[in-house]
Formats: structure tokens, sequence, C-alpha cells
């Protein structure tokens, strides 16, 4: 390939890199490659790129004079310091109007900082989620775009090119707003992950562990699923799997140990969540489910220290299995509740202008989490853009009242047989405080009151009012205005 | 009081201030005060201080010049930049070997960095946890104090003296650990305050909604529990709280708005959690529960929009009175071992040598968490201090055995009432993931590898070594090193 011929260039040729070429390539573009270990560039162009508008380049500059201006370059490294070295090596043979992406798993606030640098040289910079895994990739991924509105315009082609389509053709890519508001969507959709994960691993709990049943007869339940209202690829790929048999005609599932990682952008959603005061009760519980399961050998021993309920088997097996289909289904609806509760508030501290609606649409295909489900979320926002809460959309609130009866008696015999589901009880929980007129936080106030002076709010005052009482009859009457216990 | 005369200083004369200096100097140590907006000085010394070893300076400089050598000056201002700017300006007026000493509730890294930087120039810091609320810092709180080592011998005998001391007169206050290692410590403590409130707020929820106690009668229970295992400063206030009633003869803890603020240290111990990978799921439910209750307005509104179950009334009220007892205190010891557990994984990661016994210690007396329950920690730390998990000492191993039943009737009874109590039902739900021989997460690891060939390990199979599918038999085999989703 002669020089400047190159419409995209991608540097970092691991799964997701490899398969995002050989998307581009397929939808018409030509494509430079680079990877720092440079014998991967050979071994990718002699292999999966062979025959193809692809070119790979064992240096940056080389692969900078491949790319047509205003250069394009998208970097699929490992998130956190190899983005910022790769960053500075580009500054160095890229020309202002070049335009950088970074399509890893980046902390938003890392994209804020590399946004301003770039931009700060007169580059432009694009943080941009990238989800749908490796196939994902490959066939057609979610892309949720964000940093210099000025770049939007030219790697659009490409972007909607390359993402998954919905219904009529629509691409699972709009652009998603400035500086790290792309990063932080899939932050977000990455913790929404996190819970869905969950809520399906504590239904095939209670299947296999309160009804008994086989992993055929349990991927039959996720394969009814999918036709219905939980359509969606992880109740599909979860059918799958529990169907999948190892070598010896056995499930292999049952053979893959317990143990989950769980780093970066999940535990990111919840410190953002915290940050924010967003009460994110489902993906917390997701994240810390998973620390749990990595403590194998810890839960080995505590299980032969501590005893458990006696399952007791429920009389009808089918009652059950539509009790956790829609507890199921609930509990989702609570988890994507409190993600775009979270995006609201980090929306409002960043002055993104986020577009709900599109939101549900770039996750309605192509990434992990997509489902029809989604469809319904991008209905509600469409109806209602200031929709204040999911749960209040009509069509929510209907599935919620639906499900209340069901979600009760599986939480109920989650916790009577000992079966963590810390989800979805904690879903339960927080929908019930949600729907509480008054919660037990006015006892909570009166203690801080009582030993702190924090001052208390009345509910037959005035907002704003605030008022101490001398609980004790003794101690002084200064109150507290630079201590916080 | 001439030049140099006073053993210690204190700058900031909000509530906790006041109250350290008079303890101070009850205890018989002389005390230079100092607060930015100087008429406070006036005011304290010519009400509360009047007649006691106590000075007032309107200018740092004439502060420092009234300390003894080595200086010592506590700062009690508000967390954040108003400690670095006392820092700084206490550096234009102190020496080499002085002492610098915060006393607020900062974060435990930003007093890792102003160690290093106080030290660098050659002083001494210390940041030390204080709790008590403002009756403590009167009349003994528990310190928690960490920072430079050097420091530790000369702050002492003040800090013991004023310190709340148990049994045999031992003060609640002994060294930490280096740099960030007490405001860590008080952090977990915070984080530990934050769950027992909760606690505590959702038994009188359920005593209430679900029994339909009136306030004598909910004061009533709680002055029984205080005399049994649950005997604790919280409980006792609660007691109180229930029991005192408004000018108008009504309760006052039911015109109390339920609105409670989260911001600084139970935040940071849900976030450093999450950084550690530790599941502190009850300490996290506490923190969102009162996010939720600050959305009141939004409550009030979605309590018309949603039905809720009809409560069932226990038919034997004491009997569902002693189950709530037992919930409680095995909550509260999931609630302690989870805390424990992050003390532990902060000390792995900064070297810090922490006496976990000590710290129980240090908590029995003086803070809002001191406890009867407290002593029983120290006990099983005694006894094995390299204890991995307080669930495994025999004696709480007993007590959650003890509690296993009720505390299922009582997560339960929520559960089924719609009365939120994500405190006790998380806890519970933990409980049984802790003693779980296998958690749902080989299904989890299973769906990671289906999309991200993220690899697993097998139960069949050694740990560490690692097995990818090729779950739908196409797609490449190249399996995911660089991207995480």
């Amino acid at each position: 390939m002669g020089n400047a011929e190159a419409d995209i260039g991608l540097i970092g040729l691991a799964v997701m890199g490899e398969n995002l070429v050989l998307n581009m390539e397929h939808k018409g573009f030509t494509v430079a490659v680079y990877n720092r270990t440079v014998s991967k560039v050979d071994s990718f162009i002699q292999s999966r790129g062979v025959g193809k508008k692809i070119s790979g380049y064992h240096d940056l500059a080389a692969f900078a004079a491949a790319l047509k201006r205003p250069r394009k370059a998208m970097i699929m490294v490992k998130a956190g310091d190899a983005v910022d070295d790769t960053i500075t090596q580009l500054l160095g043979v890229f020309q202002p109007g070049d335009i950088i992406i970074d399509g890893g798993n980046s902390n938003y606030q890392d994209t804020m900082r590399r946004s301003s640098l770039v931009e700060s040289k007169g580059l432009l910079y694009i943080g941009t989620g990238v989800s749908g895994g490796e196939e994902g990739a490959l066939t057609g991924p979610s892309l949720m775009p964000g940093g210099s509105t000025a770049a939007w315009p030219l790697i659009k082609p490409v972007f909607q090119a390359i993402a998954a389509k919905v219904e009529g053709g629509v691409p699972c890519c709009d652009w998603v707003g400035e500086n790290g508001a792309g990063h932080f969507v899939k932050m977000v959709h990455n913790g929404i992950e996190y819970g869905d994960m969950q809520l399906i691993c504590e239904t095939y709990d209670l299947l296999k562990q309160v009804l008994g049943l086989s992993y055929q007869e349990m991927g039959d339940v996720f394969d009814r699923w999918n036709k219905g209202n939980l359509n969606s690829y992880l109740i599909e790929i979860t059918r799958d799997i529990l169907r999948f048999v190892d070598d010896d005609g056995q499930p292999l599932a049952e053979k893959i140990l317990d143990t989950a990682g769980q780093k970066g952008t999940g535990k990111w959603t919840g410190m953002a969540a915290l940050d924010f005061g967003v009460p994110l009760t489902l993906i917390g519980e997701a994240v810390f489910s998973r620390c749990l399961s990595a403590a194998k050998t810890e839960r080995v021993r505590s299980s032969k220290i501590f005893s458990g309920p006696k399952i007791t088997r429920p009389t009808d097996a089918a009652t059950f299995i539509t009790d956790l289909e829609k507890a199921l289904y609930a509990a989702k609806v609570v988890s994507y509740a409190q993600g775009y509760l979270l995006m609201r508030e980090a929306a409002k501290e960043y002055k993104w202008n986020l577009n709900y609606g599109g939101i549900a649409l770039m996750w309605r295909g192509g990434c992990i989490i997509r489902s029809v489900f989604l469809g319904k979320i991008k209905e509600a926002f469409d109806k209602k853009p200031d929709l204040e809460n999911l749960l209040l959309d009509p069509f929510f609130t209907g599935v919620i009242e639906d499900a209340q009866a069901s979600w009760r008696r599986v939480a109920g015999a989650a916790l009577a047989n000992g079966i963590p589901a810390p989800a979805l009880t904690s879903a339960l929980a927080y929908f019930d405080g949600y729907r509480s007129e008054r919660l037990p936080a006015n006892l909570l106030q009166a203690q801080r009151d009582y030993f702190g002076a924090h001052t208390y709010e009345r509910v037959d005052k005035k907002r704003g009012e605030f008022f101490h009482t001398n609980w004790t009859g003794h101690g002084g009457n200064t109150s507290a205005t630079t201590y916080n216990a």
C-alpha cells in the first residue's frame, strides 16, 4: 500500500483490536495497524489479515505516514499507562487536526484529562465505549463515542458503518457527549452488565438448588425465557452454556471454577455512584458478589463450619419458574433505573447533554447487554425525555406491579433456603424504600443530632429550617459546624 | 499566660474543638487556642473558657510562641482544603521537630500526602481519628492516632489522658500505625457506625410497622436490648430518643424529617472496599440507604403510584422481638467482620502493622460505636491475632448459629411485608454466600469466556491453569489479553 492511503489506523492487536480491524476492512475501509510487539503485526497480516486492505507497520512514524489526513488512529491497548504512553508517542508523529481515539475501557476521568491534553496540542480526542466482546467487535459492536465534538463528523462514517444495526438498519452508535461522556456511559453499561450477569447467576442457582433441575432442564428454562420479555444476548448465551457438554458428555459449566474477577469498570461504577450519592445497590451487590466468589478457599473452609437450612422444594415447580422469571425482570428494571439515575447525576455535574433514549438505542444491539427490553427503555425516554426515574414510566410501573408478588416469593425462598441472592433481594429492598413515603431515617437524624449536634429538619416545618435538641439535658449548645461524624 | 508555657495548642473552635480543649485543660494541661474567625477565640475564652488554663490568640505566630517545644498543635477544622491551608500556615511559624496533628475526618489518602509533606520539612505529623461526638470530646473520646511514629511518645501523655477509659482505667487510645493508618481506621469506624445506625433504623421500622408498637413500647424494647448482648451507646441513645417527647407530649422522633445526609467517611469506606475488592455489603447498603432517604419528594410521589403488600402481623409479638434482637446482633457481626477484612487488606497494601485487638479496644469506649460487643472482638483477636475472619472465631460462629433461624424469619417478614431492610437482608445474603462452598460464579466465568474469551479455571484442574472454550464453534481462537469487558 502506498503512503497516506489508509482510512483509519488501529494500534493494539489483541482479540478486540484484530476483530475491529477485520470489521472495518469488511465495510470497505483500508486500515493501517501497529502493535508494540511487532511480531504480532506480521503474524496478523500473514494470517487473518491476508489478502485484505490492511497494512502493517513496525514503527509509528511509518504508521502515521500511511494514514489519510486528518489522521484517525484507534488505540486498543490495556487501559491505564499504556494508553498514556501511546498518546504521547502519537503526539510525536501526528499533526494538529488529527484524531486520537481510545477504544479501551478507560476510566472516564482519565479520558477527561487526556481529552484536555490532546486538545491543548490542537488535535482532537475521542474516548469511545466498545462493547460486544470479540464477536461484536468482528460483526458489529455497540459504540459509545464521546470527546472532541469536532471529531464526530469525521469518524462517524467509519463508526456507524462498523456498528451493530437494529430494526431498519439503525446503527447502535451515536454521539454521546463531550470529554469523558462516552467512557462514562460505557462504564455504566459495564456496571449494568455486572448486574445482569449476577441476576442470571442467582436465578440459575435457585433453579439448581431449590428446584434441583438438571443442566438440560435449566437450558430449556432459559430458552423459554429468551422467547419472552427477557429476550437478550446474556439469556441466550446462558442457555447455550447450560446446554454445552464437555468431552465426557457432562455439562461443562459445572466443571468451571466459581471464582470471578472484578476489576475496572464494575468497581468504578460503584465508586461513581458513591461519589454522586446515587443508590446503585444492585450493581454494588454484583461487584461485591464477585469479590466474595474470589475467596474460594475461605468459603470452602467456612462451609464446613456453618450449618444452613434444609432446602424446602416448592410444591409447584412451574409456578416457581414463572416467579423467577418475573423476579429477574423486575430486578433488572431496578438495576437499569439505578444506572440511568447515575448517568443523570453525572450529566448534571459535567454539563453533558445526554440523550437517554439514544443511549438505550446504542445498547439495543451489538453489546453484551443488548435486549428487547432496551427498546422499551428507548420508548420510555422518547415519550418523556426528562423522565425522572425509569420506574415511573407506566410500562415499567406495570412490569413491577405485575412482578411484585412473585418477586417477594422468590426473595423469601432464597433467604429461607439459605441460597444467596443478594442482587434479587437488595433490588426488592430498594424498591420498597423507593415506594416509601417515610423511611426510618428520622431516627438516624435524631441519633446524629444526639451525638454530634448535627441538627435535623421537621415534617411539620418548612424544608431548610434546622433544629437541634439538647437530648440529654446537659452539654453545650454549640452546634456542629466543622465536625462531621 | 507567658510565652512557651502551653502544653498543646488547638486550632478550630467549633463544638468538637472547644470540647477537646476543655477536656485537655481538665486533665491538667495548659492549652493555647486559635480560630480563623478571631471573635470566636474571645467569645470562647470569655464564656466556657473563663478562669481556666486556656489562652487565646488572634494570630498564629503568637499562638506558636505560646507553645512549649516541641510544639504540638491539633487542628480541628473542616476536612479538605482548610486543613491544607492551616498546615501551610503552621509550617510558617513552627520549627523542625514540632508536631502538627489533624483531628478532623480527613481522607486517609490526604493524610498520607500531608504526612510526607510535613515530614519532608523536618516536622512530625499525626492524623488522628477522634470519635465520640461532642459529649465524647468533652468527657473522653476514642482516639486513633497514626502518622510519624516519632511523634507518638510526645503526644501520648495528652492523648491517653483525655481519652475514654474502659475497665481498669485502660485508655481507648493507642498507636495505630504509620502515615494514614489512624485516619483509615477512623474511616472504617465511621463506616461501621453507618451500618450500626442503619441496622437500628431497620429494626425500629419493623417494630413500628410490622408490630405496630408505640414509641414508649419501642423505647422499652431498646432499653431491654441495652441490658443484653446489644448493650452499646447507639442502642442506649435510641432508647432515649424513642422516649423523648416534644413540647406537646408527642414523640419527637416522629416529627423529624426522614432524610439523612451522606458525605465523607461512609462513602470513602465504600470506595476503599471497592478498591481493595472487599465485599463490604452492609456498609454499602447503609450508605445507599441514606442516599435514598434524601430523595424525599420523589419517594412521596412514587408512594402514590406503587402498591405494597398488606402487613401481616406476627402472631407472637414477643417472639418476633427476640427474632429482631438476634437478627440485629448477627447482622452486626457480619458488618464488623467485613470492616475488619477491609482493614486487613489495606494493611497488606500499605504495610501497616495493625493491632486488630487494639483497634477493638480503642473502639470499646468513648466513640459512637462503643459496645460490650467490641470487648468480644478484642478477646477474639487476643486469642488469635491472625484471625482470618471474625465469623470464624468460635464465639461469633456461635452467635450466628444461634441467630440464624431468627434472622431468616426477620428477613422474610421484611420482604413479605414490603418493609425495606436492606442491611439486615443483605448481611444474610452475604453470610449465605460466605458459607457456600460453591457459588454460581462458574456460570459467570463461562459467560465471560463466551463473549470475551476471558478464560476460566476448572474444579478438576490445578488453580492457575486457564482454559478457553470456543462455545459457538465459530470466531477466532485469540484470547483476550488487552481487553476486559
